[in-house]
């Protein structure tokens, strides 16, 4: 391609609006532009590359046995009042009422429909396993977009939903996927951790996310030696064990005393006005749990299946953070939210905020104990009195930790000083490009996904879902520590615009233009995807937008260089350029191609 | 790929709600599959198509200098609201209001977008041409979704549009997208015409439409030798002269005759209660035609150049149908449509349904009369009295052919019978499977798409637009005579599923799936995309399959072939197998295909 044949609106200023590295230089370098909050036009430079990697998203999904389809963006809404997902996604849904007013929801995701889909086309044991993937459009009205093309209203995703009549079928499938994740990621150049996740609102067991670390994004919790990797939602945390200070503490506390402690309500103001610390304090929370049947759920509208609910007290130490996945797998609970203002005061008999522990037991459904809190050895908590709180709480001498409706678990996010299997936990941040999910029955019990087994018996089919946003791999490979510099993007040369420059200087001057366009089209016969900067521009203008394009390999041909027989090669990431000799530049420029391809 | 690893239920009853034979097919043979009114999913083997056709697009476009980029789905209405094209397209626009209460268009066609883009990016006409194109779904409210893929509510387009600094600029941006045009539809085996056309709501002055013919459709005029091609909106005939016979009633015609005629309204009601023909009829309809100051109205909101409305009335035959096209070019208005019920009474002094060409000059702005009404020798016409018709009415005697507000032009649709440049126009019926139009200045106007010409004078640019319905491509690729037979599809090479399917008889005997594997093995390694029909189902099973799905080449493995060393080949087109030794095989099917392949 001739830069001069190719829209490459290069920015010299760091836009206003992009808080972040890859959104910055995604416009300075003229990949894409924002046409209106949360949506973007690729251009030409950003299009290629868009190319590039659902070439290889689409190559490692087919290698991996899935089968390509598309699937329409506008669903109707039927469907997802079948499932009931239209109250889950609710806000983040685009719907609109066609002329004849029936209401069409722009996909968020697809499994109601490639679900209905299986129902209508499968109904034997021997059209399984089938994993059914899409790479097109999908929709959500973001409250916020955020980060450009990370967080946008309309993105470009690979979708893609296993079928298996077996749960053994599905880990295949499963591994299947994840495997082939790896490999697109490996390919694009990411340097992705995977990390155990939660399902969410998906439903399903086991989920993992590919996480690219970066300055921004989600909380990443990893052990040192990367083997543990999980998202702030699922990490583990070894329990606190009790210290011989607290021992001893616990045993030379004196009784409980309530104080007053009038206009007082966060954590913070009760540390100052009774002169103690968070990791002094005990949290109490009051969620209420629901439980259902799932199976009689799933399956009927079966009333002797009424979803039951319970109020539960949870707590964590006054510098720690309920997690409330954990607390819903603590109580095995099917939803789980803090309860009404009316609830907590029934329960506590004290305003909001002046929740404690000591008498609470018999008042709640559940007592859940966070293992940090078992291990104090003296607290302060709230009084269940308002305005009041207590001070020389000590743990089991005045709220029990064991008895019929009282459980010691890990029910809060890691923190800081926390260790898992041992090994000390470390935090860091990262944004999500994969995720894949165990879905089980949920969908195909629903929306009625069955097939016969080879004794004629039916069954639902057993589900996986599989996601990766391929605009945020664009993102990230230019997020990401090392695909970026001050002067501009450094792009892997799977994903790169081009695999290779050629900045002639002087362009004008009959020699040099010979030269580059005779390199040019070499290159371009030999299969190379080639950039020529065929402008009538100063080398630094040129210099300047090739960094910025951040190409892997650049060529410079210049008068001096061609008197003397030579070019300079500069890889992206090089800081000086190395001179090569003409007749020996395109097999030199093949050979440094084929190790970076090597690479990924 | 293996038959038992494809999704591809194919369906032996004909679908009720398809009533064309594409449609039936397409879901017959397992390509699509109906997910609500107008929408599809593309099942594995219609996506493999998909992707085929496109690859082929794709292809030509780059090959023509198009640039590809992506542009959002999501719209923002304001740039609608500027170019006013929301009040033309209306109905047929999807929209919604997002969370912050902005209304989105979802992409009907893009022409804003490229536009304000063009006005963001583009400031000198060093950057010209430019062309742009994307491949990417589109959105039509249709009333009444139609044959399948053909109109449906969601879609996928091709659409470029072309910038350029001057008219010979966007004449040969047009000319490109003119021939690349009909490359893509020869590469994909369409049997296409390409047609004049009338632009409609999109602006601009040339414009071609390129559609495959078929039974159903919009209707297609052509000259016998195929030279003159347009669709009815468009297509111009040979004035029609007075006849002699004609000549000799009008001397021979007594004066005009008023004549009661109560409760007679249409044109075959008057012809049953006078005992006359519609070709002896005057139909004289009422129009209000807008003039505006074209320049004046683009570029400013001047109220000098308010628009003008003149009433006037067109004289057609009985037989015939005005066309209003020809009416706007005629008048040389900027629009044109049916007067209001209180302009009709106002100005024939009559009811609805009672106008007519006696006495009606001095009343109207513009008297419109067909050649072929100029040509008539006597004629029954309205009265411009309510419930009274005139007979005996003579052309030039009784209404004037010329004047000062009196034109004789071609007004109407061509009909059979008609010639154009004295060749006999013949009428048959296709789709529309693309488009080109010289869009001009309307767009780069209204949003400000300018540029600095080498004087440094401002200028709009110069635009194209060039759309092509890819979903439709693959259903007029079976609904052309070519593309189907009473067993299935009959697709071209390029864009088949599969270039060859294996079909083994008994697979389960060893000798038949080694003899079938090896052949699948080889021809994959060898490049080619071949079909395993592995399953193990009757030959009958796999034959209907198999013309079903229109493979173009077909290779029976089976045990008595097997023991005399043979397979049998057949072509799709063909009526019988031929026979083939087997170490000749591989040869004989590359030759096969490299002669489907020379064909397109």
């Amino acid at each position: 391609m001739k830069y001069s044949r190719m829209l490459i609106p290069t920015v010299k200023e760091v836009p206003a609006e992009a808080e972040i590295v890859s959104h910055q230089l995604m416009i300075r370098a003229g990949l894409i532009r924002k046409l209106a909050s949360g949506t973007y036009t690729y251009l030409p430079v950003g299009q290629k590359i868009l190319l590039k990697v659902i070439a290889i998203v689409r190559a490692e999904m087919n290698a991996a046995g899935a089968q390509e389809v598309t699937m329409p963006i506008l669903q109707p809404m039927e469907l997802w009042e079948k499932t009931g997902r239209n109250v889950v996604f609710k806000d983040i849904m685009c719907t609109f009422s066609d002329r004849h007013g029936r209401v069409n929801v722009l996909a968020p995701t697809a499994e109601e429909v490639v679900t209905a889909l299986a129902a209508a086309e499968v109904s034997s044991y021997k059209q399984l396993p089938m994993n059914l993937y899409q790479i097109h459009d999908k929709f959500r009205d973001e409250f916020r977009p955020q980060y450009g093309v990370v967080r946008s209203r309309e993105f470009l995703m690979k979708d893609a939903y296993s079928f298996d009549a077996t749960v053994e079928g599905l880990n295949e499938s499963y591994k299947a996927m994840y495997d082939a994740y790896g490999r697109v990621f490996r390919r694009c150049g990411l340097q992705y951790v995977s990390v155990q996740a939660e399902s969410g609102g998906m439903g399903g067991t086991d989920t993992e996310e590919f996480m690219v670390p970066c300055s921004v994004g989600d909380t990443l919790v990893m052990s040192p030696d990367g083997r543990y990797a999980a998202n702030i939602e699922k990490a583990a945390v070894d329990p606190v064990r009790r210290s011989d200070e607290a021992e001893a503490m616990a045993k030379s506390t004196g009784p409980v005393e309530e104080i007053h402690t009038p206009n007082v309500g966060s954590i913070d103001s009760v540390c100052r006005f009774l002169n103690t610390q968070p990791t002094e304090m005990i949290k109490t929370l009051i969620y209420s749990a629901t439980f259902e049947d799932a199976v009689a759920a799933a399956t009927s509208a079966n009333p002797a299946a009424a979803p039951r609910t319970v109020i539960v007290a949870c707590l964590v130490r006054g510098d720690h953070e309920v997690n409330e996945n954990k607390v819903l797998h603590a109580l095995g609970a099917s939803s789980v939210e803090l309860a009404g203002e009316s609830a907590i005061v029934n329960v506590t008999g004290a305003a909001v905020g002046f929740a404690g522990p000591v008498g609470l037991a018999p008042r709640v459904g559940k007592l859940l104990i966070d293992h940090s809190v078992a291990a104090m050895g003296r607290s302060v908590s709230g009084a269940n009195k308002s305005d009041h709180h207590i001070k020389n709480v000590v743990p089991e001498r005045d709220f029990p930790l064991t008895g019929d409706n009282v459980l010691v678990a890990d029910i809060r996010n890691a923190a800081e000083g926390d260790t898992w299997q041992g090994q000390p936990l470390t935090f860091s941040h990262g944004v999500e490009v994969g995720h894949v999910f165990k879905l089980g029955t949920k969908y195909s019990q629903q929306l009625g996904a069955t097939f016969l087994d080879a004794e004629g018996k039916t069954k639902p089919c057993i589900m996986g879902c599989y996601g990766i946003g391929v605009n945020r791999i664009i993102a990230m490979a230019i997020e990401q520590p090392a695909g970026h510099d001050a002067n501009g993007c450094i792009f892997p040369v799977s994903i790169a615009p081009f695999e290779v420059e050629i900045v002639p200087l002087n362009f004008e001057k009959a020699a040099v233009a010979e030269a580059a366009n005779a390199l040019y089209d070499t290159l371009k016969n030999q299969g190379v995807d080639v950039l020529l900067d065929d402008r009538n521009e100063r080398p630094g203008v040129k210099f300047k937008d090739s960094d910025l394009l951040g190409i892997p390999l650049r060529v410079v041909v210049g008068e001096k260089g061609l008197a003397n027989g030579q070019m300079e090669l500069k890889r992206r990431t090089d800081e000086k350029a190395t001179l090569v000799a003409m007749e020996e530049a395109v097999a030199e420029i093949k050979r440094i191609l084929g190790e970076m391809w090597a690479k990924l």
